[in-house]
């Protein structure tokens, strides 16, 4: 039997952030495990209000860090589900940057985080199916498919 | 000579938060200060992105504790500015519980926050008009007019 | 059958603390919430002395922040219990900072917080009365009732 | 001119940490998002070791997380630099839980952390060449060559 | 030319804290290492306020740990400076714990730990001289003499 | 019945952490108490690996804070077991700094942490004997008997 789908936009989350001095390197600029800390987080909120079970993070995929984002700017994270395999999702997240004084914001990061859905006794369990409904969470439901496919190679290969 | 307006919906913040062991006291339940702790960041980032300035906290209204939230329940925290007093601006906080398995969201405090507007030598400065465009927005904007005369008496009374 | 009443001064608590670099917004002066959620433990302290039992906190009254305090001052906070209401009580807090190296020290913000005390399933239960004895805790007495009034109409207000 | 070239062992790094109840999640295990910030903060080191420079985070390839991490068990990270790319450096980092009791040992992940050298200006510079000496180094050293191919990939692909 | 004596009373410090789950062992008790954290910062204090100066820690006594603390106790630490010896001081810590809901209160270590006073170059400076009134701040004014002597003993040993 | 010993070298533990603004005092180096929190957690991990059961700190020896350590700078700690002593070890923590530009490397202290080892009732066992094999952990084994006469001394003696 197939539980019924939820939208996309009712699993999405959102959180903002100072950048503290202890999140930074020597430069002043914030640490990229930090930006993975806040993407796990505000991810999971998004698997959270999907699936509505409790989840463990299964694989983060391929992140890349394309502007530095500095002590006292605003890190700004964004996540939704992109698409259901059964027991498991793909949620994706935007991490920008803005600078307090300017408003100038910038796209820095594109993360894409695997949970797997658990009961109280941490044993797998279905997930409701997600229904995309904008052309941009159709075309992150398509290519999340793509991504699924490299994933299972990559927990494949011997490490 | 007027800065020119901005409306209240550009300065919309938002925080999620899973509540930590460390968050909570001996019954489990997130303290008090925690909250307000979050309260004034998430408020601080809606002044800054009206403001564009430096910001400093200089009150926090009544704050009521309506409904305890739990170790491993979210805590929502949604701000926006209210009303702007030359180069002082008042921030309104709605604070949210919602539980991650049922997705049952209480609304568990309201909070005003008072910040001032400085330069980087740290002097006041005049901060643009807010522009209330909803219902909502126009009530809050009225209401903050009788909230800021308690402010002022309070201030001035001794300690 | 009345509790037998308790000193004020047997509640007393106090904390010290160097603001350090994460406790500050980006011109070096300590976050307004990071001074409250000092201000709730201190509190916190001071009714788990009185009540000798569990607490969680109903309210926290108007805050001013008066004076900055800066990275590398010391932030220090007293509290004691005003006055019991059956199952809840006042708490007093006075905020002060302390520049290491000149020994200034100056009260930088008061603070009344309300607390319900509970007993280990989270029922309330009934406080002993504090026994106010210098003239400052008799004045201290005397006003939390009328601080009182303000905060059952506040809690009475639709939000 | 070509720098001289250093032994891939004299960039090692080894961290451990008992997993403590604000690094969990409701089901008492690990976060992905922490173990990916002790990930690069063990692969910096590596990275300050063998260019003795500044370093920041240009990306994290995909990192499977294979089996869960307790409250009260042990995480245990070592890194070391897989190969240089000019101004760039690949860190390889194994993850391990170990159970404090019995000593069970178990390999949890595996992930690649490429960092860019800066000067104090935060310009890129060029890094001396890595030395794979043991079988096991010079696979690694081998295999960068792909992944990096996969990376540039990657980096070049619309988001 | 002698600098003028400041009464032992004028150093102290006095810090209280909720033992929270992040600081405690498996088996629910503080660290040790959190408590010697602890005492390290409230010694500091004690001796920002009798020297007035910049601080750094040269040694940390032997220190026992007589009684576990346990989550959900109070951790209370107060401190003084016990004696000068020109450029340096002895500031003497005691360490209780305290149950909440019983009031029973243990001492649980007491702590010596030795300061240089610095200028903002970081140059030793001279200290006042402590005046040391009351019986039991003479006895361990007394006694710093003998325990300075060990600490000189143990700097000078091979490590 | 004696259980079988196990060699020093397989209770090694070790930890890198880059030094962070929190991490420090006004003057921009590290907290004695922090460098202490740090030798506690090194040194409880050894504990951990010898014995295979729960520990609890009993005590810390002098130590002497030699070198300063700066924020970005790394601070190192490596531990192993000394010498068991029926329920209880001790285990020896070396402290090193190393500047990230230049590599170079100082050992500021040497740490000397007595554990007991309990059961998850938290009763004393028996721990196995440690093994030396190197001259260095021959010698720290001998002059292990000399420091815990002292500590049982200092145990002794009126607070």
């Amino acid at each position: 039997m197939q539980l019924e789908g939820k939208p996309v936009r009712e699993s999405h989350a959102e959180i903002v952030e100072v950048v503290l001095p202890n999140d930074a390197n020597p430069l002043g600029t914030i640490l990229g495990g930090k930006v993975l800390h806040l993407v796990d987080i505000v991810a999971a909120v998004a698997a959270y209000r999907h699936s509505r079970s409790y989840v463990v993070t299964a694989a983060m995929d391929h992140v890349d860090f394309r502007h530095p984002i500095r002590v006292g700017d605003l890190v700004i994270l964004k996540s939704s589900v992109n698409r259901v395999f059964q027991t498991s999702m793909e949620v994706g997240v935007k991490v920008f940057s803005e600078n307090i004084l300017t408003g100038e914001r910038r796209h820095t990061s594109s993360a894409y985080v695997t949970f797997v859905a658990l009961d109280s006794e941490g044993q797998p369990i279905t997930i409701p199916p997600v229904i995309p409904e904008s052309e941009e969470e159709k075309r992150r439901y398509e290519q999340a498919e793509a991504r699924r496919r490299y994933r299972l190679e990559q927990r494949a290969r011997p490490r």
